[in-house]
């Protein structure tokens, strides 16, 4: 069967990991307050709002500071390796009444609590503290807790390196987005609006992804579609992060699109540029630069190879083509949970391309007034070299809409 | 006609209470990096990425830190309180090569330039340097530049209080908000997918919101739905924050629902408790209990109440009815910008009500299991009670679904 979860053992793995890293630095315990940290660590995945939570890890123990309203889902089977949940009631806290659960106690009291019941004294963290999210306001966990901190990126830098698993989930994602987007291109055709033809074929891709999985389907989303699609339109898509705007389509359009899906967690990208009927001689020439511009970034991906390098090399072309002032951006960026990861392909990268990064190769050019052009497409570094695992078609006929 | 964007004059009126405010601190500077604060200061609104954003203003000026992707709008004529774009290519930033913009300046070195041109030497911020979002790594704001800094949460406290324009907004969008809970009551039957009812129902309310607003749709999505609404179902309601399952409704069901619009960047808050079919007694019972519950928040919220009062009135009645122990979290919190803003109406609240302020009113009741019960509206405060502004029937039998 094909994978649309990451499997318990997956996860112990990770955590010993955290336990060598954590005897090697002499450190008690891992403490996290990052949302995606908690979830790559400890498969515990939740809304994160303004009420902290805290996984701890220890050599002997993984344990969670939660609110009321997640005691229930931390404590489900769905997360066998959550040994301990400590809960407080909400957020900024009672002050002593009657709760059923832990009176009196605030989210900062009963973090303090899990980390002296754990007879831990040197932590390191993600960050000192929960993060000043929807308005979140509180001390920093040297001041709320008798540890030392020490803060660092450990888990941001371990997320860089995929395993197989989170491959096989990619190339998952993959595939549902490819679906998305071909809908979108089923859907779309003048007069037809924006948020119509993107919507719709979000849905229905969606609807097939989760009729295919049926039990199978590991939801990670509150809201949202599991398989995605959307695009800017017209002279917006000279923005590279233009707004979705009250526009319908019209013959002469061109759209930069993105597609991917949700798959246990996990995301891919792809984009393309597509004309809404008979492209120009100057949209296909800018079309052709921007993809050659492109296959040289796939081209030259490759484990051994410096991001830098791969980022110079599209630089190089463009140059040579008189398109450099249309660049915006550099080509392209680490990804798998979040929609963008460091490292990224951009030439004031110390990066070196490895087996287990996976990146997006998107450089684009951008007219002002007119039109941008930019294709993206996930690539997992191997062994062996690239698999690019979106797969829709990249040439010009193929992203020409007719209706 | 209906206010659909903040006007320029609303953002010089807070530019100036910043500048009194820096002037009483003897600061030279206010830096903002957070999406929010920025847009709420500036009007400029951007997608936060790992590229970092710094907003400056001094007494005399207002300028912007932007990646190129960024410079075309935030030079455009949408954002004329933006007197200077300062532009560094991407992130991490090339090395001298030779970009047609800022050869050789990264993110961080941009930001200090700008602070050097403004001749700032001491600076309030919201951080001491741009957050670790998407995998951005750097160094923190009074390393990267020469400045002393202090950071503050001005803005964020400076949101709670909302101005006559920003309530007309939150108004305007409990319209829509409306609109999308209305289409999901008409397509919600037994048979029917949750995502296809939530999504179908988004869809027909966004697309009624884009042709009835036209020009003056001021958008502030990149995806999403401008209207859009959704729920869980089943036993997954007694989960306040449960995931969207892959699930098809089923008469007996209980609904938790939720809709929203988003208006010039403001939103609203409406939940409803809603039966698939006839409820049981027992569902009865708890819907009333539930609705008790939310009238007591109501109507013990006004201007000069704490907000503890009013969480503890509600934590009285469920304690009398004996259903303390399937409450989940306190009775609501502030809104706007984002879906939860401080304060919390919570028991260990300093707050009290003031003019200005936004609340949603929501306490809910969970069985493990079974189902939850929670409606949240919003509520307006003012200086003669209370405004509320969602106004979807909050009774029992307007929230059957018959089919």
């Amino acid at each position: 069967m094909v994978l649309t979860t990451v499997p318990t053992e997956e996860f112990e793995a990770r955590i010993e990991t955290v336990r060598d890293e954590l005897a090697a630095g002499s450190y008690d315990a891992l403490c996290l307050f990052s949302g995606t940290s908690i979830e790559w660590l400890s498969g515990f995945h939740h809304l994160q709002t303004e009420r902290p939570v805290c996984l701890a890890v220890t050599q002997d123990a993984v344990e969670v500071t939660v609110p009321r309203l997640e005691a229930d889902r931390a404590e489900s089977e769905a997360f066998p390796l959550i040994e301990r949940v400590h809960t407080y009631f909400d957020y900024p806290g009672d002050d002593g009444g009657e709760y059923y659960v832990n009176p009196g106690r605030t989210p900062e009291d009963t973090i303090a609590l899990m980390l002296d019941d754990l007879g831990v004294e040197s932590v390191a963290a993600d960050a000192n503290g929960a993060p000043g999210f929807w308005g979140y306001s509180g001390p920093s966990l040297d001041e709320l807790a008798d540890v030392e901190v020490d803060t660092g990126e450990w888990i941001t830098e371990m997320r860089k390196e995929k395993s197989s698993v989170e491959f096989d989930l990619m190339r998952h994602s993959a595939e549902w987005g490819n679906l998305a987007h071909r809908k979108l291109a089923e859907y779309a055709e003048p007069g037809k609006h924006e948020l119509w033809v993107a919507k719709r074929a979000s849905l229905d891709a969606s609807m097939s992804m989760l009729d295919a999985l049926g039990d199978r389907y590991d939801s990670h989303l509150r809201g949202g579609f599991p398989a995605s699609c959307g695009f800017l339109s017209g002279p917006n898509t000279a923005l590279p992060h233009g707004l979705t705007e009250n526009r319908r389509l019209a013959e002469g359009d061109v759209l930069v699109t993105g597609a991917s899906a949700n798959v246990g967690g996990y995301k891919s990208e792809l984009e393309r540029t597509m004309f809404v009927g008979e492209p120009t001689d100057e949209q296909r020439n800018r079309f052709e630069i921007m993809l050659e511009a492109q296959t040289i970034g796939i081209e030259e991906s490759g484990p051994g190879v410096p991001c830098s390098a791969v980022d110079q090399a599209v630089h190089d072309y463009m140059r040579e083509q008189g398109v450099l002032e249309y660049a915006q951006h550099h080509t392209g960026h680490n990804l798998g949970m979040e929609a963008h990861e460091r490292e990224f392909i951009d030439r004031g990268s110390d990066e070196v391309m490895q087996p287990g990064h996976a990146y997006s190769i998107e450089p684009g050019i951008y007219y002002p007034g007119e039109a941008g052009y930019r294709h993206s497409d996930t690539i997992l570094i191997t062994e062996d070299g690239v698999e690019q695992i979106t797969y829709y078609p990249r040439d010009l006929e193929s992203n020409i809409i007719r209706w």
